[in-house]
């Protein structure tokens, strides 16, 4: 919990009862903003806390990043008085609290329940679909349509992200939501309920970007296109060294660029002519994307990694080296720093990529231990006296610091 | 623009400068919750307005797509007179005023000088390197590692994601900040400068979910996985009559549930004693992957699809049936509704994915044309007159409808 009053989002307390992805890396980034995040999981942790990667000792690397800077209780969620104190801390006074991010579906937590207590509750329900069917990242990312256009133009089946993509922007709109909703509360007292399904977040996102529209007004689905750029110029390159680069030209003067630092103007000049072209056009450079990549391809296996980067740079090209995981970890950028992370040692971890002038940013913190808050939080919230505690804790209602 | 009071952000004024689809996703979603945002371009469009998909009859689909519900302006923004107008919008008084998204990193638009007209500005910058160096989604994503992990085992070169990721992810990440901003604003009275890259969006989220600590504590570096989930089971089968699905048992009792559908249960119990695995553990069903998925394949192989899912969803398992975009354009999602967009016709249009009780949501709007409201804003906003605009208008300074 940060004390730093210069902090955004300072003062505010949010109780997050979500797992894997989307409600808690949600939470993270309202935490890194300065808000008190405070995550309630079952004794034993939720169905994520054991979730890949793992640490060589066994803690669980992504459960840590998801939850850094967080404040963490356990209680029996399956116990009438463990629901009663979490239906507490939910819906305890002051209009800096009252805030739940959720995803648990559970009608102990419905919103309907929780208002009664509090009737200015904001309360964000992350579901799976609208109708309230489950759905994960990767049974939504299937029916997006964007795995029957990812991958190389010979492979005839649908290529799955690996990324998460659809629960990282569902985390990310669920904080808009909520600082949306905050908004409102402070202007008319009035709270509510969203609620956000990734499966919408996904469809919205494809519909938004003119995809659906184009297929249902041409008729006819896309072809995977490899690694090309659909409507403009942009592919990998190999490079003398046996490494790959990315370059891309959107603009007419990115296209520029990349003809002069290869030296390839007067033959594209000589090409557009000869097939009434013109390359400074998106449409042409994606039409004739397989003549261009070849004419392109020798300057970069004629140089290293390091001198094609060199003479892109120069040129003002867009472009980027591509990197493994260990590669992007080793690469010294000042986003990431080595947090120690109790019972795992210290690891690369991220702060918030939003740079606050004046104060504001964060170092990032280490992820608590699963329930090392327990106490903490239900005295400073609650009010709960040393000898509630002892009591709840020894009913087994409540949990502590796990091993 | 919306006039109902209703919607968490009315009454609330962004200015947008931004293009292609980072900062005009976030613009977009402030506009869904009711904001009025003011996007300005240069007359005539600026880089994106022509981007694919282009619709049969010319416009972009994906310019529509990204700007519904704003209001547009068109500047000279080389002139001195039409920067001049393009400051005053940004700075223009009044507390739900006096908020910036831009990312053209242009001098004249930077913080320091808006701050002098306005101490009290919400200025967020998004950006493609933290440094100031230019970059775009797919050049950022080629340093993260995930193509380096993406796609079929068989390929030994990375595989490049087709959805622009990191640009929706840094659109609704410049929301949260923006929101949080404002947030503080109340509070404190005090703005500021917020800046946000997409490299550190891309970079942040690779180390938030584990990976850079994996690889950075192993050693080594994952290999491709096909389109199998990493760390617990999850893959794509075929179906008899051509089409596939993608099942997912991410925990014990999604896997319990899927054992039940296809009839394996006494197979896998079998195959546990002979292997000593346990595939209520995401770790055996991770690592005897490759033997699961043949066992599961046949019972696919026997099913048209519709019957699988109809198995699958009575046993409740975690599935989803793969689509392509005509597919997911043509399913009469709730979310979907067709718009009629001035110049293209009606096309398939998504709503904002967060819903809210007791109002707050609003059908799909359609995009402005480009420039359509430059004289409506410089009149409401700056109170300019009829005379003033004619002025503007045949000097050039200012633009108007699109033809």
């Amino acid at each position: 919990m940060s004390t730093d009053l210069d902090r955004p989002l300072a003062g505010l307390r949010v109780v997050e009862c979500a797992t894997f992805v989307a409600g808690p890396s949600g939470g993270m980034a309202l935490a890194q903003l300065g808000a008190d995040v405070i995550r309630v999981d079952a004794i034993g942790g939720g169905p994520d806390h054991r979730r890949w990667p793992l640490a060589p000792a066994g803690g669980s690397l992504y459960w840590n990043g998801l939850n850094k800077g967080k404040r963490s209780v356990t209680v029996d969620l399956s116990a009438p008085e463990g629901r009663e104190l979490v239906t507490a801390l939910v819906t305890a006074p002051g209009p800096q609290a009252g805030i739940l991010l959720e995803n648990t579906g559970r009608a102990w937590l419905s919103y309907d329940t929780l208002a009664k207590r509090r009737p200015d509750l904001i309360h964000l329900r992350i579901q799976g679909h609208a109708d309230g069917r489950p759905a994960v990242d990767y049974t939504v990312n299937a029916a997006t349509g964007v795995p029957d256009v990812t991958g190389p133009e010979t492979t005839t089946t649908p290529v799955n992200h690996v990324l998460p993509a659809w629960d990282l922007l569902t985390g990310m709109t669920a904080t808009t939501g909520l600082l949306a909703a905050l908004h409102r509360r402070q202007r008319t007292g009035r709270g509510g309920l969203i609620e956000l399904a990734l499966a919408d977040v996904a469809l919205a996102s494809v519909a938004n970007l003119g995809w659906l529209a184009e297929a249902q007004l041409s008729g006819r689905d896309r072809a995977k296109q490899g690694n090309h750029l659909y409507g403009a110029f942009g592919v990998d390159f190999a490079t003398r060294d046996g490494r790959r680069v990315m370059v891309v030209a959107l603009t007419a003067s990115q296209w520029r660029a990349l003809c002069r630092a290869t030296g390839t103007e007067k033959v594209f000049a000589a090409m557009e002519e000869a097939l009434r072209a013109d390359f400074s056009q998106d449409d042409d450079r994606y039409r004739w994307r397989k003549v261009i990549e070849p004419i392109l391809r020798p300057w970069f296996e004629d140089r290293t990694a390091e001198e094609a980067g060199r003479a892109l740079d120069a040129a003002r090209v867009l472009w980027g080296p591509y990197r493994t995981f260990t590669e992007a970890a080793a690469a010294g950028d000042p986003l990431i720093a080595q947090v120690e992370q109790p019972g795992t040692g210290a690891v690369a971890s991220a702060g918030s990529p939003l740079r606050w002038s004046g104060g504001g940013s964060a170092p990032p913190a280490a992820a608590p231990r699963l329930g090392a808050h327990t106490h903490e939080v239900l005295s400073d919230v609650l009010g709960l006296t040393r000898a509630d505690l002892s009591r709840l804790s020894e009913a087994g209602v409540i949990g502590g610091v796990s091993p």
